[in-house]
Parts: structure tokens; C-alpha cells; sequence
């Protein structure tokens, strides 16, 4: 079943305390598309300017993610990002956002596109999001996430779009800002009265939370030690997420939570290297491993 | 399988933004009891003063808890904690504490006591546990707790205790105290190197990390929105943990995973009314209600 990512494509430069990766590919729909596309075919939108460099454009080469609403716009750059992760990799900085492309009229849905079942909005500005929703003709599920910027400076457009949307994924500080509730259950229930059937809340390294109106569903992350770039980790999760529901038909809460569980083990591939290099070199079988993994750490007696 | 526990039996005060509790049942060896006598009997070593009031000895009644090892001094009065909970419950600060008995010259295991297999040392002085060790026959297994007051200030007595337990049970924020590190399986493996061949690290509402040299494990807690009164919560989760894994007589890395799952159903429980209340109320069905919800949370295809 169809699946399209709508979001950010651009070229990253990252510090960590262990090592730096300067201008790499990055952005919120291209960790989506690969960590989807280890379990459905994914139709990726984005706009990126002339300076986007062919050899990230092949990286893509040999994964089901199609690249028709992929716009070069020849008088424009690509999304620059710099960030710096802190001695203990869970706090980071952003040194420099060069918005480009992203501050200039959004990219169109592709006609060929618009027949998309499930569909997943990447972080931009909620007014964007919401006029990607518009141009869907029929969608089944349609998934949005979100960052501080819009909540605090933009939070009428963020409403009219979480009132069109099915369900929302955001970090536990997010969904805080959003609805003034500490308390992360709390958090997700006001979330739910603003229109979303769901809400995933990210914690991190502390795994993620689904609220719907008659559950609450606690997962740990994929515990690991081998952290190298947390960048993209969010994304990553959303796509493993969105891939299995895609692949599956399904957006009920079962298999939401199925879908959080494959979303963990993608974001957990996807640090284990700067960039995209680890989601890059993983094929289905790696998933499917950690999958196991996950699944045994949590059966028992 | 004969399960001991030493610690703290107190009478409490506690603030919360809903509600008080004056002069109530607490301590970790009376809220580890409770919690670990939903599994299996339990042998409680502790002392108290003549203020111990009859109505609290009487909340044993009809548990499996054997009070041979509860001593009562004339000349002393028991352990007393006031502590408050602000506005969003995850976050406590001491009012005031009254060692009294606690100061005193600690309570001997009992004769009868002294075979026990499975042990565990609430939190109390290192050298304290350590004289409890060498006063047992032939343990299987003893797990320890302790707190930021031993790790900064008893530093010497604490190594000499981790050196002759099998396990440990800690807070995050004290597992990073002790060990200087700020990532978790970092700093449970540093835990290992003391001496312990497994540490079981508590994160609050983000569930429990198992750590041995061979594995992690993480373990969300039990999603609740019903949290009346904390106090309690991490005694109560390893009552439920060794409460199994005496019951099973085990103690290999899949039952240590099945046992943290008991405890954090037991901890979910414990912080549903004031003190003792809600643990007190709680039956062996309760338990597996609790059980086959977290069971069925975290299965999936």
C-alpha cells in the first residue's frame, strides 16, 4: 500500500564528541524514506537546489523509494543544518540552520501521487502540512510530526492541521509544550482532544508511548550501546513505523504498536553511524534480527 | 524458597499536591514485604520503637510475612520520614528525618532466619548490610540497594558490600553517582566491574534496565495515570522482582527479566493510594490481572 513522506532533504554537518561528518545527507524524509523502505516501497517529496551533490542522489539507487516528487530547483540551495551533540550524546545544539529551499514556496504533490494511503508528514511549518493534506485524494492514514518552533509561533496553523490529521508522533518535551501537561499520559489525552485518533510520544533513549482513547502503550527503545549519531533517530522510528503499517494495511492500535516496535529497531540501526551510512548498508534481514532481539527481550514467564 | 528482607520500617508523613498522610505506615522493608508476599513468604528483619503503633502490626495479619525478625525496643522510638511531592509528582523533597532506631545498633537475623536463600538488603548503611551477609548460612542469591548517602560519603564500606552481593537495584541517577558515568549500560557495566554479576538500574516512569556482562535489558514501567502517593515505588518493584524469583527459585537473566516485570506491576500498585494502602488491598489475582495487561502490551507480530 502506498506510502508518502513529505519533509526536509538536506546536506548535514555534525560534531560529536567522537569524530565530525561535514556536509552529508541529511533531513527529517530521507532518514524516513530508508527506514521505511526496509519494509514498503516509499514515494518521497522534497526540493533541493542545485548544490545537492548526484552521489547522495545515488545512495537512493537499489531501495524502493521512488524519487519523482523529488523537485531540483536550479535557482536554489538544499537545507543546510549543523549541529553538535554534547559529551553524553543526548543533548545537541544547533550551530547553524540555513533554511534555503525550505524558506521558498513548498514542493506539489506529484499527480501521480496523490492516490497515496498513508502518508507521513516530516516536521515543517503546519500551514505546509496541512496543504499537503489538501492535495491527497483519498488517504487512509495520515501522520504528522511537529517541533517547538510551530508550537509556540505558530500554534493556530499547528491546530487547523492536527485537526486533519489521524495521528501525531513528537517528543515528550513537544507534546508538553503543546498542552502545558507535564505528565506524559496527561500530555498524549490533550493531544487527543485536539483532533489526532493517536499520538506516539518519542522519549529517546527511554523507548516511546502510544495514546489512544481507550489504551496507553509503553515501550523501552532498543538498547544500545553503540551510539554514534543520534541525528535522524525520530525520523527513523517514524519510518519504521509507517513502512510496517503500509506493508501491513493496518492502522489499528496493534498495530501501531507493531509498527513502534519495527520503528525502534530502525532507529536504533540508524545511530550506529553518521548520516545515513547505517540505514544505508541495512537490508531487510538486519531488521528482522533486531526485531527478534526486541521480541525476546520482551517475552517472558 | 525462603525469602528475607532487612530495612527500614517507618511511620510516615507524606505531602502531596492532592492529599496528605500523616503518621502512616512506611519503609523499605515493610513496602518490599508487602509487594514480595503477592509472590511468595517473606521473613522481615527490622526493628522498631514502643511508639510502633498495634495498628500497623496488625496490617501483617493474613500475608505471608513472618515477623519473628521484627524487633521492638521500649527504649527507642521507630524511624520516621516526612517527605513532599511537588506539582507534578516526580519530584520529592525530605522535610525532615528522624533516624531514632535506625541510629541504633541494627537488628540481628534471627536463628531461624539464618538459612535464608534469598536476601535483600534495603537501603540502609553499607557496613550495616554487610554484617547482615555474614550472618546468613548459605545464600543463593542477595541483592542489595543502596543511595546517594553511601555512595558520596561511605564510598569504602559500599565497595566492600558490592563485593560480597550477587545483584544491585538502583536508581539511574545514583547507578551514575556511583560510577561517573551518565549512559546507563555505561554505567551498569561499571556496576558490574564492582563486583555484582548483575545490576538492575530503576528509571521512574521510563521502567528498569537490566544489565549483566552477556545482556541489556529494558523494560517500560506499567503505564499508569493513577499515581496518588510515589513513596515506595522502587522497594515495591523489587519486592515483586525477588518475590519471583524465590517463588521460582531462580535467578538466571530470563527470570531477573520476568521478576522486574513483577515488580514494576507490584510498584504500579503500591502508588495507586497513600502508604501501604493500595498493596495491602492487592491479591495474587490483582497481580496477574496487572501481569497479563503488560504481558499482552508488549506482544506483537
Amino acid at each position: 500500500m502506498s506510502l508518502l513522506v513529505t519533509g526536509t532533504i538536506g546536506i548535514d554537518t555534525i560534531d560529536t564528541p567522537h569524530g565530525s561528518a561535514r556536509d552529508v545527507l541529511g533531513g527529517s524524509a530521507v532518514y524516513f524514506s530508508f527506514a521505511a523502505s526496509l519494509l514498503a516501497p516509499v514515494r518521497l517529496v522534497g526540493a533541493v537546489g542545485k548544490d545537492f551533490p548526484a552521489e547522495f542522489r545515488r545512495l537512493f539507487a537499489g531501495r524502493p523509494i521512488d524519487l519523482t516528487g523529488l523537485e531540483t530547483r536550479t535557482g536554489s540551495k538544499t537545507f543546510r543544518w549543523h549541529g553538535k551533540y554534547l559529551a553524553d550524546m543526548n543533548e545537541r545544539q544547533t550551530i547553524r540552520t540555513d533554511l534555503n529551499i525550505v524558506g521558498e514556496t513548498p514542493p506539489e504533490i506529484p499527480k501521480a501521487f496523490r492516490d497515496s494511503k498513508y502518508v507521513f508528514l516530516a516536521n515543517t511549518h503546519p500551514a505546509v502540512q496541512k496543504s499537503f493534506v489538501e492535495q491527497l485524494a483519498a488517504p487512509k492514514l495520515i501522520v504528522c510530526d511537529t517541533m517547538d518552533l510551530w508550537i509556540n509561533d505558530f500554534r493556530s496553523d499547528l491546530l487547523k492541521t492536527l485537526a486533519v490529521v489521524h495521528g501525531v508522533v513528537l517528543n515528550d518535551s513537544e507534546a508538553r509544550l503543546l498542552t502545558g501537561q507535564r505528565d506524559l499520559i496527561l500530555a498524549g489525552k490533550a493531544v487527543l482532544a485536539l483532533g489526532p485518533a493517536f499520538v506516539v510520544i518519542k522519549k529517546g533513549e527511554h523507548g516511546a508511548m502510544l495514546v489512544t482513547p481507550e489504551n496507553v502503550v509503553a515501550l523501552p527503545a532498543y538498547p544500545t550501546q553503540k551510539v554514534v549519531d543520534p541525528t535522524g533517530a525520530g525520523d527513523s522510528f517514524a519510518g519504521g513505523m509507517m513502512g510496517y503499517l503500509a506493508a501491513v494495511w493496518r492502522s489499528d492500535p496493534t498495530a501501531l504498536r507493531a509498527g513502534m516496535v519495527r520503528g525502534a529497531c530502525a532507529a536504533a540501526i540508524a545511530i550506529e553511524d553518521f548520516s545515513l551510512k547505517a540505514l544505508a548498508a541495512a537490508d531487510e534481514s538486519m531488521l528482522a534480527d533486531r526485531l527478534n532481539q526486541f521480541r525476546s527481550m520482551l517475552s517472558f514467564d
